[in-house]
C-alpha cells in the first residue's frame, strides 16, 4: 500500500457455462475449478500494459493471446474500469490462463472479469460490482463481437445468473433446485467464438423464438419454485443448438449419453465445443463418465468438471 | 339430472389480456366483469348444435357470429370435449356474448372456454382441466389460426397464467406482486384477430428475440419475488407491439397517458385494439381515466375495466 492505496492486487475469475442451453445470451452458470488469474500492479506511466501471459494445463495455449492490452480481454476490461474509476497513473497486468481458448467455457470472460476485479482494487475508490461488470463486458465485446453477459456475469457473481441484454448491467441471481450439479465436458477441439456467433442466422422464426422464450420463462419459474421436474421439462434449446452443434463432432451422442444417465438437461456450453449437463448430484459421476466416453468413442479426448450449482464467482485473492 | 347424469349446464368464462405485452403467446391475465356464458343441453341426436346466440352491451355484435357449430369457437370446443370424453348423444348450446368481437379481449377464447366447461359438465365422467384447455384450444385455433393459450388459459384458470406453446397443455399460475391491478381499455374499433396474426412478420431478428426473452425471464422472476420494480422494468414488448400498434389510432398517446399516471407497464391487449396497463391499485382510477381520455381526444369512444390481478377464471354456474 502507498498512502492507503493498493499497489498490487490479484484476482481469480472462474470459467462458466454461457446460455445454459435455455437462455441464449441471457443465462449463465459459474463452474468450480478452472479459471483465470490476473495480477495488476500500479505503474507511474499512464495506460494499461500486459507484462506477461502464462498458462498451463488446459490453459497452455495462452501464448496464442495478444500481449497488446487493447487486443486482450483482460487488458480492455482493466483499462475500462481504470478509466471509469479515474485511476491515476497506469497499471501493468500479468495474466495466468487456467481456461482453454475457444472452448465455450467463458475463457475470454474469465480473463476480462479477473482483469477488471484486479484493476478495480487498485483504484483509490473502487467501483461497485455493476461497474466492474460493465468493464468486463467491454472486454467480452472485443472477444466475441457482441456485448453479452452470460459468461461475465456468472464469472463475476458466481452461481446461476440472469443477465438480460435489455437491462444490463442489471443482473439477477437465480438458484437451481437443491441437490443439482453441473457437469462440464471440454473436448479437445476449438471453436472460434466470434466466428461461431457470426455463423448464427440473424433472424429466427417467430414461432421458434416464442417457443424458446416460453421454455426460458418456465425455467425461471422452476428455479423460483425449486421445481426439479420443471427444470427437466424446460432446460432445452430449440433456437440455437442446431446451428452450432454441427461444429462439434459427436455432439448428439454426448447429449444422448447424458440424458440416458438421467441428466435433466444438456446442451452446448456457450458456442461449444464444450457440452454441459445439469443432473442430480448422485448422478454426477455417471453422467460425466458417459459424456466423456461418448466423445472418446469418436476419438476426441476430454477434460471434465463437476460443480455445485452455486459455484463461487470472482475472488480478490490478495491486495497489498 | 337423468340417472345421475346432468342434462343442462351453464358456464361463464371471463375476458382476458393476451400476451400481457411481455409474453407473446406465452402469458395471459384474466379480467373481472366481461365474459361469455354458454348453456349446454343434452339432446338425443348426436353432434353439437348451436340453438341461439345472443349478446347485449359490448357483446351486441354477437349476431355476426356463425351459428354453425363447427364455425364457432364455443361449438368447436364443446364438440372437442364431447369427443374426448366420449359423450353419448349430443348437445345443444346457447351462447350469450358479453365480450366484443375483434377487441383483443379474448372474446373467442371466452366462448371456447365457456363452451368446453359447460359441455364437460354434461359428460358422464367430466374430464380434467387440462383436457378442457385442450378442447378450448381447438376453438381458439379456429378463430385465430394458431394454437396459442394466452387467452384460453387465463379464461379457464383465472389470474396470471404462463402457458408456453412448447409445453401445452401444461400451464403455470404466476402472481403479480400484491397491490397491483389491471386496467383494460376497449376502444370502439375492431381488429380481425386472424388477420392481425397474419400481418406479423414470420421471423424476428435474433437480437430482438433475445431481448424480449430476457424481459420475459425478468418478469417471471419479478412475479416470483413479488418485486414491483422488477415488473416496471420488464413489462414491455420490443418484438410485436410496433407491428400491431399502427392499426390502433391513438395507441402511442394512450400508452404515454398510462405511463404518465404511474402505470408500471402498458401495451396492446392481445392483437388490440384494446390496451391494458398494470398499475398500483391506488393509481387505477387515474390511469384508466387518462387512457380513456387519450382515446377520446382522438374521437374514439371506450369502455374500460379495472380488475384485481387475481380475477377468477371460468365458473360452472349451474348444473341440473
Amino acid at each position: 500500500m502507498t498512502n492507503g492505496v493498493a499497489t498490487t492486487a490479484t484476482a481469480f475469475a472462474p470459467a462458466s457455462i454461457g446460455n445454459l442451453g435455455v437462455g441464449f445470451d441471457v443465462l449463465g452458470l459459474a463452474i468450480a475449478g478452472p479459471g483465470d488469474r490476473v495480477t495488476a500492479e500500479r505503474q507511474d506511466a499512464p495506460g494499461v500494459v500486459i507484462a506477461a501471459i502464462t498458462g498451463d494445463g488446459i490453459g497452455a495455449d495462452a501464448h496464442l493471446l495478444s500481449r497488446d492490452a487493447l487486443s486482450n480481454t483482460a487488458g480492455i476490461a482493466a483499462a475500462a474500469i481504470w478509466q471509469a474509476g479515474k485511476g491515476s497513473g497506469g497499471i501493468s497486468l500479468t495474466l495466468h490462463k487456467g481456461t482453454p481458448l475457444g472452448s465455450g467455457m467463458g475463457s475470454s470472460a474469465a480473463s476480462a472479469v479477473a482483469g477488471a476485479v484486479a484493476a478495480n482494487a487498485l483504484l483509490e475508490q473502487p467501483l461497485e460490482h455493476s461497474a466492474v461488470l460493465e468493464a468486463a463486458l467491454e472486454g467480452e465485446a472485443f472477444a466475441s463481437g457482441a456485448r453479452h453477459a452470460d459468461n461475465v456475469a456468472p464469472s463475476l457473481y458466481g452461481g446461476l445468473v440472469l443477465c438480460p441484454p435489455g437491462r444490463l448491467p442489471h443482473c439477477e441471481s437465480l438458484a437451481l433446485p437443491d441437490g443439482l450439479v453441473s457437469v462440464l465436458v471440454h473436448p479437445h477441439l476449438r471453436v472460434d467464438t466470434a466466428a461461431a456467433r457470426q455463423a448464427l442466422s440473424e433472424s429466427v422464426p417467430l414461432k421458434t423464438a416464442v417457443t424458446q422464450s416460453g421454455l426460458l420463462a418456465c425455467f425461471v419459474q422452476a428455479c423460483a419454485r425449486g421445481d426439479r421436474d420443471g427444470i427437466a421439462a424446460s432446460l432445452r434449446d430449440v433456437m440455437i443448438e442446431h446451428q452450432r452443434s454441427r461444429f462439434v463432432p459427436g455432439f448428439e451422442s454426448v447429449k444422448a449419453a447424458a440424458l440416458e444417465q438421467g441428466a435433466l438437461g444438456t446442451s452446448l456450453s456457450g458456442s461449444g465445443p464444450s457440452v454441459f449437463a445439469i443432473c442430480d448430484a448422485a448422478a454426477g459421476d455417471a453422467v460425466s463418465a458417459a459424456m466423456v466416453a461418448a466423445f472418446e468413442s469418436g476419438g476426441v479426448g476430454c477434460d471434465y468438471w463437476l460443480s455445485s450449482a452455486s459455484a463461487p464467482g470472482a475472488v480478490l485473492e490478495s491486495v497489498s
